[in-house]
């Protein structure tokens, strides 16, 4: 049995673990706004056909000044990208044969595209249900990948203790690379771009398909010291950007009005979920964001709770492959009132007949 | 001036030549098909919106099977991408530190992706205005990159020549890259797919940006033997293929009547124009596909021509970077009749002015 190695896509589950796929179900394994796209996207998008028979702009120029004016950061600091992943293996090119910590548990790409590129690589484990950030031993690395708010388990580190981090490898010649791909579901959008003038050591990743819910088309940058930019900008493909994510792009940075929608959904929903599992006894991770990790308190493998939630349509994300939780926990996003509510009932049914 | 390094997004070259762009222009830089993208696509795109808020598959499965049977090649040997300059970029990590010939003149893609994985390049320049393929001497080399039809040139190099080169090359342990991105615009379309199970040497890769029209969507793929396969696409981002050109790619692959139509208006359209220069004292390479190099019989630089022709609304694709060719050319798409008449016309005019 291979489990898939990422949420979303659900029939691969479903086949790896020999379960038939219900007519009716609904994907909670996937970390995606479940308002959808911004209104404004839908309203372009029919009149998108032109796009695709042109070339896309290689230097993808409108929407990286874009970003670089809203961030606050030069032009040429900012590196747009085909998705989160593509950024990631772009960084785990530039540190090709490298010495990589992960602090775990974390996105799994980070580890996958540095063994690609042989980097040797080691973890930082943060303590399992507290995952607070601590320093790690960082002598002889030369990068490390943080991912805050963190995925899988959906807390933010302190601030405090991030600064330090990025300050301890400063003065080391570390590079840190920060992923804020769901930063902008938090209630107040904390960032560290603002410390990009004075740690050129410092790498920012970002996703725009999580909070404008367009991963289909593929968009995600990377914020960093010109000097990493134009280095790590050498490994990508050209027009690697598709003509519609540009222009989707541009038009999801306008979308204020749906980021704040977006966010007191998620907030009132979370809170929601957290007194069901606090009442039900569920564990439920710190989340901050719009998804989060659930674990029984007392078994050691949520196997059998996977596979009853699959055969009744809830399709959670498994741990197996997120080192420190190995499956003890499932992950799920928060979605609609309605589609959280099928959860939480097919999760009362399976307290009744456990 | 930096011109720009492909053809398309036209501002750039007017900009880096300071000329002021017309309202109307023809673009004759990009070999995309004049007809656009097949009837089909248009009216599957009509319902295409959901497509973007779920993740793609990051197995390409649909496409990668229905390429596979059409191929004649198993499953395992068809490596999906996200434009052919993605594979490209893939091959060329592969070959990381390797030694590399290119055929020239040749797409400036190879090098630079070569260059940016630090292998060491070499070129095997063919005759200027004959362009025929002729054996390269073969020591020291790991890799030898080779399109066939060309691609500046439009021309289609001898398949006895080619075979022989694979035969050649395998007796010496060196890998063949054959770029077919443009064997579907030739009458009979020319493919070594077939040599493919006898030497594990060969690598073929495709575009279906070029015949269907969907440059902005980005999608190409790559045959080979599967150990081959499966060591490049380890370097391949996870969901680099968005769920449009997915989509896109399925719809395509059933487009034979919109590929028959193309080859015949393409031909009619290239023996037209081959007339008009033949008769006005332009030298046409002697191109089977959709695109042509041209220069004027006595002048070392093609830089008068290319500065009226963009003034006149008439954008080509100039030569500078193409090694062997160094701006004594132009390159231009076979478009519709309509648009080739305009560039006859202002030729004329040319001719007139000079």
């Amino acid at each position: 049995m291979k489990l898939p190695s990422h949420g979303s896509n659900p029939h691969y589950l479903y086949n790896s673990l020999g379960i038939e796929m219900p007519e009716h179900y609904v994907d909670f394994s996937a970390n995606i706004n479940p308002l959808g796209p911004p209104p404004a996207l839908l309203e372009e998008w029919k009149h998108s056909f032109h796009y695709i028979h042109d070339y896309p702009d290689p230097q993808a120029s409108v929407l990286t000044k874009k970003i670089a004016a809203m961030e606050g950061v030069p032009e040429q600091s900012v590196l747009v990208g085909n998705g989160g992943a593509e950024i990631i293996s772009l960084v785990a090119r530039w540190l090709a044969g490298k010495r990589v910590m992960i602090v775990q548990p974390a996105f799994s790409e980070y580890e996958t595209a540095c063994l690609a590129n042989g980097c040797r690589v080691t973890w930082h484990m943060l303590e399992e249900g507290v995952w607070e950030l601590e320093l790690p031993a960082l002598d002889g690395i030369d990068a490390i990948f943080l991912c805050t708010p963190n995925n899988p388990t959906g807390i933010e580190y302190s601030p405090q203790a991030v600064v330090h981090l990025i300050q301890e490898c400063s003065e080391r010649g570390v590079y840190v690379i920060i992923d804020e791909a769901f930063y902008d579901f938090l209630e107040e959008a904390a960032t560290y771009t603002a410390h990009l003038p004075d740690y050129s050591n410092l790498i920012i990743l970002r996703s725009l398909t999580k909070m404008y819910s367009i991963p289909g088309l593929r968009l995600g940058y990377l914020m960093a010291d010109q000097e990493i930019v134009s280095r790590i900008s050498a490994y990508r493909p050209h027009w690697s950007v598709n003509a519609l994510a540009l222009m989707a792009g541009e038009i999801c940075m306008d979308a204020e009005d749906h980021v704040k929608r977006t966010r007191e959904m998620i907030e009132s929903e979370r809170l929601k979920l957290k007194d069901f599992y606090d009442s039900s006894g569920f564990i439920m991770s710190k989340s901050s964001i719009n998804f989060y990790l659930l674990r029984e308190p007392d078994t050691a493998d949520a196997s059998g709770l996977l596979r009853f939630l699959l055969e009744n349509g809830i399709v959670p994300r498994h741990t197996f492959n997120f080192p420190g939780l190995s499956g003890r926990w499932l992950r799920f996003a928060v979605k609609t009132g309605r589609d959280n509510s099928s959860l939480m009932e097919v999760l009362n049914r399976w307290r009744k007949e456990e």
